[in-house]
């Protein structure tokens, strides 16, 4: 087994990657900013490393990181996600001196990052794919020609993008002709290549992925999936497992599908392949993601299974401890990402000192975060604060536990979207369990709910001022 | 279903008690003394009344919790557990004043709450009960010759007794001799019947527990048992679901037979048959308890039935949701009882202000408590602060668990029995899954923890005194 695991990352997954370091007697070893010095993955360590007063630059230095682990007698490297995960030299730089890096191969992650190469190798694997250029384009003639075969609307991606970046949907030739050398700029800037391609736009999908596991010895499983559609601007709110829209044969061809495509490519390691489903029932592949996701939570929540835990045993070279049919799903897990944003002011993020935090409790409820009372929200990094997974037998169950404990935390000094997803759980759609990626966008009115603290709430201070007025 | 309930608790059951009504879409009514004005569950519920400057008297009026109930538009009265939950005139003045009381029948309360009928109505229905008495003792004559007849150990018990009081154990025919006035006046004096009687005592059992819940329609189901073998003086300190200490048959076979003792007493609602376990690998029936128990959290983590909610929605007059197939068990919990207590001082309760108080998180662990930075514990009520329920698929996977969400716990300004619980996480009998109602008394070493701060906690408490004083 590993000894000690340098943790390549911050804030909630840092943590979670530490706790389940600690359940496995290995050691875990923190690395922190100048704005992270009282971040709770700092306390929470066997030992923390100071990795330099830039917010960013320390997190995403390849050989400063590798060098780090090496000096401090890590084994072992564990990314986390965003930052450094799907990044393939990373991988590589850790295989090439010696440490276990905790994910895929780099191969594998090269080969899935860049989305034509992904593309190609799914088809070969029998998945469906959008109709789309098969290959980059070579410039925009090229483009408008596959857009007229194919039919508009078309969305034109960066190769080597992600996380919902470098896209852009282009209803007709003339939105195409505009948009081309701007997605190509923004790649060159994001993500270093000026690579692009396009395919058809599935208009408001189902947004499905699928999670699958797979040892260095051929096993592979699935974990059932997630449903991810409401989102807003390609940034995912809220997720839920399994999803309400899926009728159980749906459920077992997908999940199929994605162990057929990670066995294609030699998959190892914790991954997820995504799968848009269009208004007519069809599922197309979209992209495999070779990390652990922010959303694990709720498919460990349904199945049992420890996926981080998982991740660190393949990586070690052990066996998966699960076979397929061990899988069993059990009622519904809803995870709600609690972001530092004003949804009433177009979601501007809301830095700053929270002055009190209480986490929800009680049934069916957990909380996977690293802030706490006192504790100072940087500017620097994304705005998720916290992440609720909530579970319960029936998917009606489930939204109403969702409604209580989101309604049971105490988040206070900074505005979160927590008022917004209680709108969301309100909503009719919502409840019968029809949603797509337009969700969010068709609800403009989610934003309209009252800033006044609840009536009881307000009872409460009263009785609290009232009683230490009389003397009560 | 039901518009309105009256909690006649408080603490931790209250606040679980009104997250089952606010997901329910039930309005809940809480009540406090003086001492409580502050606590979480006055200002968790809907609507909360002060019941007077007593501590106790207030949670303990009958007749006056009946009143209020009605006065303020209950329908129905939840009892928690303590307090009047196991009171049959409690239930019969709610009956008699057309409020649901949430629980069984006064009649079954009745019948259970006396030892020495209960006995004689699961000897009757076909369970094994220990050899005693059957009935009550007339005079000690009577019980030197029922003794003389079984054989030493003997456990003098009072018949109406509960909760671990009011019972000897007499090892001869002098002990029994100098406890049987004893006893009599104990029970006279707590439960207000000077009724005893006696039974052979079981050295050193394992205590298991079945969980049991039926509707008004004659459905009945078990939800698998608890091992409840860590305990101090009859105190319970660590429960575990299921018992790593029974095997399938067992198991099968004790699910059964509570099952068949609920059925032969016309039992409703959530209720607990006790059993003993001794060395020889017989079980005896010990004793059922008609209530909400405080460990049915671990019941509701392996099965994911929600047992509140059930009780809930039973008392109102609906048909239980699951069948006995369908109830499907999936890992191991375990609870930890958090308890104001100094361990080292001879568990000397430990009430005060809570400093600062951090609920663990992550996966597989789940919360229960009324506590929050600043509350004051108040001396009057039982001392535990916080149940911290952990669970993972194997024994091994939930005990490192336990021991890192104890560890991630943060509990500050008294003393609790968190370092008393890692010593018995780290003992190698608990770890095998071996363990009886003597391992605590055969074990006192487990108090030998060391009050020093954790190393990494010191780490990073320097940490900041250097930072904030150099300015960094």
């Amino acid at each position: 087994m590993l000894r000690k695991i340098l943790i390549a990352n911050r804030g909630e997954i840092a943590v979670r990657i530490i706790r389940a370091c600690a359940e496995m007697g290995i050691r875990s070893a923190a690395i922190y900013s100048e704005a992270d010095r009282f971040a709770l993955h700092v306390k929470k360590a066997d030992e923390s490393y100071y990795i330099g007063s830039e917010p960013l630059a320390g997190y995403l230095n390849i050989y400063g990181l590798v060098d780090l682990a090496l000096r401090t007698g890590c084994d072992a490297i564990h990314p986390g996600y965003g930052f450094l995960s799907e990044n393939a030299q990373f991988a590589k730089a850790c295989q090439e001196r010696g440490l276990v890096f905790i994910g895929p191969s780099a191969e594998v992650i090269q080969r899935m990052g860049d989305k034509t190469e992904a593309r190609a190798a799914m088809k070969a694997a029998g998945l469906p794919v959008t109709p789309g250029s098969d290959g980059n384009l070579e410039n925009v003639e090229q483009a408008l020609q596959v857009a007229e075969q194919i039919g508009y609307p078309i969305m034109l991606k960066a190769t080597s993008g992600g996380g919902g970046r470098g896209i852009r949907r282009c209803d007709n030739p003339d939105e195409l002709r505009q948009n081309y050398q701007r997605v190509i700029s923004e790649a060159t800037k994001a993500f270093g290549s000026a690579d692009v391609f396009l395919e058809k736009c599935v208009v408001n999908p189902i947004h499905i992925e699928v999670q699958v596991l797979a040892d260095q010895f051929g096993n592979t499983i699935h974990l059932y999936e997630r449903d991810c559609s409401v989102q807003r601007r390609n940034q995912k709110l809220i997720e839920i497992a399994p999803s309400p829209q899926l009728d159980e044969a749906q459920r077992q061809y997908l999940g199929g599908l994605a162990v057929m495509a990670a066995k294609a490519v030699g998959y190892t390691n914790a991954g997820t392949v995504e799968f848009l489903l269009d208004s007519n029932g069809r599922f197309y592949f979209m992209e495999m993601n070779t990390r652990v996701q922010v959303e694990h939570t709720i498919t460990e929540t349904i199945t049992g299974v420890d996926i981080v835990e998982e991740q660190i045993r393949v990586a070690a070279g052990l066996p998966l401890r699960f076979k397929q049919e061990e899988i069993v799903r059990r009622g519904y897990a809803i995870q709600f990402r609690v972001n530092a944003e004003d949804p009433k002011n177009n979601f501007l993020p809301s830095f700053g000192h929270i002055s009190r935090y209480y986490a929800p409790g009680g049934p069916g409820v957990r909380t996977d975060t690293a802030i706490y009372t006192g504790y100072e929200v940087p500017p620097f990094y994304d705005s998720m604060l916290a992440k609720v997974i909530v579970s319960a037998m029936t998917w009606e169950d489930a939204i109403n536990r969702g409604e209580r404990a989101l309604k049971d935390m105490g988040l206070f000094g900074i505005k979160t979207t927590i008022p917004y997803y209680l709108r969301i759980l309100a909503h009719p759609d919502f409840r019968r369990g029809r949603f797509n990626t337009g969700f969010v966008e068709a609800n403009p009115d989610l934003i309209n709910y009252s800033n006044k603290p609840r009536p009881e709430i307000l009872a409460s201070v009263l009785a609290a001022v009232v009683a230490s007025h009389t003397g009560l």
